[in-house]
């Protein structure tokens, strides 16, 4: 690892051992000459038991940052730590792999890729979705010359259920809980910046959503700086599971990225011919995503390779998702 | 016919002897006791052409409208003359056949629609779609409850490539022409009306577009009275074909209405395993819809039955094409 | 009509005025130039009213060959009725075209056969696959080089249930009556001829089906006289409907022929993601496939085109269904 | 380990360091309380490097026997040491994973298969399509009741490229080499035993093959004992890569299996609409079959369960390949 030693020597930190710790856990766990040494979690029986089954310890933030041995670390914690964690890390000199969002603040985001940049460590946001195979494939084919320029994307994102009102009280609200990931896929697959934003908001699946002042289905238009356009559809309820596709058009044709199913099968009855659900959530959806993000981040940092996923786009997504809820709230058309 | 005669003695006029008047002339001609009297068109070889096809004869807009004997007419004219010869029609107590639009004014469809209403005579507008086996199955389906209440749409409605520069500077611009379609199925499968309109537009494909002062690609959302969402995405020039594709969303799962293929071949091969385009045009992927466009027309006024495509219809498409246009244009949401 | 006469007086006696008699009688009356003249059929109502129909008269087998104005005849009697009529239409030098079988007897249909020759009248027998569009479309790839030799043919076709088993002890057995269509497929795509069959077949769906001595499930091989392969799945029942595919497979890729759907919509519920299931049957799934063969029948006599579905093919598909019957009977690979 | 011990201490040897050889070890390393020990191979560098790559150590077929802590044992060597292997496996009661076949002799599996039942140990063949995702959920669903009784069944399997005819002359043929498969989905999937095999076979693709007596095409018909029907294509060439399919109807319906893509991608261009194709080959399509054929294997052994894929399931697969081959060499319907 250039800055950060031989990679059969990188020991990793982790920061939260949840569901998506989980997940990043076993998948460092894969990376060749990467071991996993510290755990930590405010829940005391999470963290012992992730450690326990990685071979490693239960350990302190202070703990990490103090340990030179330490050369990267995973920040799978609450969004409210995001922030802090990173500018500790940065000043620890420790590579980065933070979930998204950086924070839940335009502003604090912005202030801590400063710091990130000044520190000049590596550091990856979590927008798993660019490291999807099949999304992948599709930016792959574009930079290929297949569909000539971009003109206009179709996003389609909706999850199969909402979370409890408990979460979503503390998300951020839907533009920077959900549709961030929606907003760097738009950067990415257009490869231009938006020139405004219009958004709009109801609350159709639950009642509870709207008494918390969010809402559980939007409809969002981003013009480009070009003059591209791109259209995301969310609903936080489709009952056929977890729905994530896109589309784009250019001078020479389309390119859609559809959704995984578990299994090949059709079935044909007296009643239709059918095919599986999509794969339920996201879990089960980015499982290669997760993988190979996790690879790249070592591979990258290993190599001296760039980050595909950076702090910057972690920014400029919740730049986006910021005009959004403005233009939500505030029933007009933001520039930006 | 209830107040138009017995079907056995359906006369019927048409006019406008061009690509759309041609297929709508072999559709009437298949109705069991409709016989296609009388042929107009400036035009006089494509009128002479026509009329000879199917045993009528040339005439003109005065005769038509002299002539008691006939009790019906389809207008294929160009949208210029559709709202004088709707009101002529009406005077003359005939059943009333048009293609769409009502007229690229508003207001001037407005008062149309109303001296049809006072005329009293069935009056069908031709929002084929709706007539479509796919689209109809869709709507059938959604009455039957399969999805719930629907909550989100999203429209799909590209073409293969755009008109001449001629045609689109007398077309009323792009959403006056190509999505009054579009807002007639936003408004047919929500069943609801739109509350406010974004549309925002751009020139991507042909700059040709720009210099009549009209764009290419439409990005449009509506927000309807009982809060659902919409968007519309459009482009003149889909390389693939003829793009119409529909989705819509409820509490209880989706309804997905795709294209439609010349031939279910599916071929694999060292590059990629492919299937057909979509049916090339509107001529080809509207076929079976144009004919049960005309079956209806003829059924509902036979024996009495509502037409479902009004001129009520017509007015309301119009509409939301004007506030599109506004939107568009002054680049603000606009209330309805 | 080269040997019969101008297009513009063609008119034809029909033989048969059930369910696929009417569908011929609709299809010719849709070719320009064509009359239906006459309707013959032992069930005088159904005689009258197809008649009716058509603005044509009801009239007897010797009056159809004993009027010179009628160039050409349709046979869609029964089965036991073919040979003959096909005979006396030669002897009358009419145009014939005749659905399949030619005879249940296939050294019948080999008289018949030279008789036709003889006269050198125009004879299609009706193996309307070959112009359904989907299977054309594999034909005529096949003969621009897409696959490059075709090595193996895999045909699956199941009908949604097994007819009366009246009907089934007048059929011939499943191989004549069922799989002479695939039999005519398997000569038409592999443009080659069966040196040796193996046929097994069951009693699977109905006891009834065994109890009259025939089959409703059968397994067929066939090698070519150039060692290509052939298998032919077959059922009387599959409750999903009319499943009719083939597929083929050569040097350079597979073509495959799908099934059609009444509509192209797509439910995703909670359940399952679900396509319609295929046309139901025959009638459906080949409506533009009879329509075209009438279109081609008329358009080679008046042209003098080669017939693309001849008498000779007829006797083939027919040689090919014997040999398979003797196969399953005794058990044995059967050699032509 | 039941019998075997604690699965904490399940230590395991590998035969074979080959390209299957790497993906059983990769997958057993990933069990819980898992280690594989020692590596056996001729090649001593393939030995050492996967020894290497999951910290074992080289060793010898003797040493391996002799080791009572080696509680298990891989076999991926060549197919002509397996039966040995297994039999002395088996004596030194050893649980047993073994790649299909048995042996390329009937008579020698059986004899193998009587030594391992009478030492009582798990012995696993690899027939890893039962674990497949996909071809498992069609299992289920049929053992839920979704089709009811299946009646018929079609099998297609064709590989991307022949393998060098080096290895086709130790293959056995095909129908041991490439059909011993197909013959197991048929029992599994059918739950029957073969009455009566016809098989006849071709060589289309590659001259080759046909000079070390061998085929590269075939088709195979199985009556089951209770009248069922199933065909199988193979083929060794397909040029749009590896083809795994079947579908199964019964009195309820039809389940298929299909294909697996690398990517859920849909490009939409001027010449088609296309997908991926088929995942390349047999490391990819049952990438997931392998790693849950050895989780499998792992579980049972721990936990006293039976083996889902038997040495038994071996021979009787081992069987209808020598009645395939017998069938097609003597141009005859073999009983069994």
């Amino acid at each position: 690892m250039s800055a950060l030693g031989r990679p059969d020597d990188a020991q990793v930190a982790i920061f939260g051992a949840g569901r998506i710790g989980k997940i990043h856990a076993g998948n460092l766990a894969a990376q060749p000459g990467v071991k996993l040494k510290v755990v930590v979690d405010p829940d005391a029986g999470a963290a012992a038991a992730l450690a326990a089954k990685h071979g490693a310890t239960v350990g302190t933030v202070e703990g990490v940052f103090a340990d030179p041995s330490i050369r990267a670390v995973v920040i799978a914690s609450s969004t409210d730590t995001h922030a802090e964690l990173i500018e500790r890390a940065a000043a620890a000199k420790k590579a980065i792999f933070c979930e998204k969002p950086v924070d839940l603040s335009y502003d604090r985001a912005l202030r801590c890729a400063r710091t990130v940049r000044e520190a000049g460590v590596p550091c990856l946001i979590g927008f798993q979705r660019r490291y999807d195979p099949t999304f992948a494939a599709v930016r792959a084919r574009m930079d290929a010359g297949e569909i000539g320029d971009p003109e206009m994307l179709v996003v389609t994102s909706r999850d199969p259920g909402a979370p409890p009102v408990e979460y979503l009280k503390r998300s951020g609200g839907i533009f920077k809980d959900m549709l961030i990931h929606d907003f760097d896929i738009f950067r990415w697959i257009l490869d231009d910046e938006a020139e405004s934003v219009y958004a709009t908001g109801s609350c159709l699946t639950d009642p509870a959503v709207a008494s918390v002042g969010d809402v559980d289905a939007t409809a969002v238009t981003i013009r480009t700086k070009k003059g591209r356009l791109a259209q995301i559809n969310t609903i936080r309820r489709a009952v056929y599971g977890y729905d994530q596709r896109f589309e784009v058009i250019g001078a020479k044709g389309m390119l859609q990225a559809g959704n995984l199913r578990p299994t090949e099968v059709v079935a044909s009855t007296a009643e239709s011919v059918s095919a599986d659900k999509p794969e339920h959530f996201f879990l089960e959806r980015y499982r290669a995503a997760y993988a190979l993000e996790m690879a790249h981040f070592f591979d990258a940092i290993a190599n001296g390779k760039p980050i595909r996923t950076t702090i910057e786009d972690g920014v400029k997504a919740l730049e986006l998702a910021e005009a959004a809820t403005i233009s939500w709230r505030e029933k007009r058309i933001v520039a930006l």
